[in-house]
């Protein structure tokens, strides 16, 4: 029998179960390009619940007793004296989440004897340190395209609302003005701005074909180029690289996982070479920009706006200057934790744990480290080393 | 030599002209289905300038002063004592915009002896009483199109912020914290949500379009169906009424004018019939639902969320339940009025005036009223009546 640690954010203020604002999800049986949504024999929960917290515990609890493992959710996970490093020792299988990452440095993989697989759910296995997972022989998976959608979503609403000024403009409704002056004076159209990708995977191509239809001319860069019907389809200017395209663009949405060679693409060099008044939207990684950087940028206005997801570490101290910069549009790490991601990715991290139980293999496009090497989206997606540094510093 | 009214809303708080955050604006020469963008001889401003406030003037001052006009311009709208009611007795052309609307109101109309000609500098003239300005044989003119496409973007990105519950999200992290299940157990998914319009004109068509790529199944309502081959296109169902259209959806949007017919449609009565949890985006008038009925929807669940920009009357009074019932995502009246958009319908009302003033047609498709009918845009889209009753209400 195998202790089962799982990460967990912290419940709502007021409780668990909320009170849900509706009675349903859309369901969704496949995704772009035909991958189907997860398929565990069972599931525990109804989706459209809270799974993602401490309670919802990714409904896996009835799951993982009725098999007799033992299941440990905490949310405490920073610091040597949390549970998760004191549980560490003794587990099989560690869950995380992006959203509320668990970091698994060398150092903690090191303590973790009994570790064998690690699960992702969702997308972005960048707080483990994947050059030591590899070479310990472990198992990283993580539900590639669960919330893919969702966070294409995300940046659409984020790049429509930087570019038209939508949160100062609702600032004044609540404040009790009519301040249409103020309001516009920061607003702007969306067609014919030209808008660029840093990564046209499942992510990426998803918010291209979004944006299509706002007459905006689109341009993109990524290590494996699209087929050429693609680019045709929707209209794409292809570059080399990320640093041949931000010159062209009047917004960036970064779509690409974080990995040694993004680690801080976005720096002071980088973002110089930019229009000014461009806006940067990344929902992909914190570490991706320089975080000094961006703040001075939107305080020179060489970006008229920055807004996005992500943030390192994760939680972000209180004094991170994303939270205090002008012209940002942050949310805390969701926009892959909807309540419709949540039902497929706790599905997903059930599949998975099926099929290790069971002794089946893990969907390949799931697999990011296997057997000592990058195996499938991994290989696709990622470069082996450690993508890790500084977490220590997480906390609230 | 005539005089010019114009009404404008205020210069921004901290002066004239803001510092802009962009150098440039997008350059669009026609409109989707081609219609051209105004094209006055010439224009007296530069396009991403704020012009639809007090010192912005439209860019007009030089062109009427050039031509000997009296050009009186003024933000002071509302009440007997106001500017605008007491300059008006001398106006032959009246100027105005939805965002700041001059009401021209019967008893006005009847007090403004030399009136012949009213611009809406925007889109939307429901601020005039039409059935008095077509006995009185005004000629009502707007400016089609300049704003449509500014419309639908704000539509697109309100729909994407109630179901993802930005606002809120946004909120914790400059609350310092970083409450994931306080923000995601109200955040959903778009995909495969059922969005339905209500009018699929300029704006409605538009935003249709832009939602296409999100995966939504979509249904609208309009009084001159669509061609067979834009609806299979875009894969849309058609229902006869709102009524037989909201049970359907999830979302709503509303991008109808408002005349008498449409005035408080979404009741107590209509919104009871839809799905709970739904959600309405009404960037169209604000009268086209009924205020407290919305509140009352909002707090117990009937609705999930509800945002737009367009109020009744504007600017709305500090105690309208809009600026502060629950799980709102309100503007002031903007979305029309972004940088672009200014650009556009300032040269469309100097187009307007080149031809007034030169005896030259106006654009059939600017024209609401001319000589005694509804006519152009305006036998299109609008019903003869009056729906500026509760105008008095308006002020700070």
């Amino acid at each position: 029998m195998s202790t089962v640690l799982c990460v967990l954010y912290d419940d709502p203020v007021d409780g668990y179960p909320p009170e849900y604002a509706r009675d349903e999800i859309p369901r969704i049986s496949s995704y772009p390009g035909g991958q189907t949504t997860p398929g565990p024999h069972a599931i525990d929960f109804v989706p459209g619940q809270l799974l993602g917290c401490v309670s919802g515990e990714l409904g896996l609890r009835p799951f993982l007793e009725g098999m007799g493992h033992t299941f440990v959710v905490t949310s405490d996970k920073d610091g040597p004296d949390s549970t998760f490093e004191r549980e560490l020792t003794e587990a099989e299988v560690v869950i995380s989440q992006p959203f509320w990452p668990a970091y698994l440095t060398a150092e903690r993989i090191a303590k973790a004897e009994n570790l064998q697989l690690v699960i992702t759910a969702g997308i972005g296995s960048d707080h483990v340190n994947l050059q030591a997972a590899i070479e310990r022989g472990l198992t990283v998976a993580e539900i590639s395209y669960s919330n893919s959608i969702s966070v294409s979503e995300h940046v659409v609403m984020m790049i429509l609302a930087l570019v038209r000024n939508y949160i100062p403009s609702y600032q004044w409704v609540v404040k009790g003005g009519w301040n249409i002056a103020d309001c516009v004076s920061r607003s702007y159209d969306l067609e014919g701005m030209t808008v660029g990708t840093v990564g046209a995977g499942r992510i990426g191509l998803a918010v291209l074909r979004r944006l299509r239809a706002f007459d905006v001319p689109l341009r993109y860069t990524e290590r494996h180029r699209l087929p050429d019907e693609v680019e045709r389809e929707l209209g794409l200017t292809f570059h080399e690289s990320a640093a041949a395209m931000v010159p062209h663009c009047d917004v960036v949405t970064i779509n690409v996982p974080l990995y040694p060679q993004t680690e801080h693409l976005f720096d002071e060099q980088l973002i110089s070479t930019m229009k000014r008044g461009s806006y940067i939207v990344n929902t992909a990684r914190g570490k991706i920009c320089d975080k000094d950087t961006i703040a001075r940028a939107l305080q020179s206005g060489q970006l008229a706006g920055y807004a996005g997801d992500v943030w390192f570490p994760q939680p972000p101290p209180e004094e991170h200057p994303w939270r205090s910069m002008p012209h940002h549009g942050m949310t805390p790490h969701i926009s892959g934790s909807s309540l419709a991601a949540q039902a497929r990715y706790a599905a997903g991290t059930r599949e998975i744990l099926e099929c290790w139980f069971e002794n089946r293999p893990i969907r390949d496009e799931y697999l990011i480290v296997e057997a000592g090497r990058l195996a499938g989206s991994g290989a696709h997606s990622y470069s082996a080393g450690d993508a890790t540094r500084g977490s220590e510093a997480a906390g609230r």
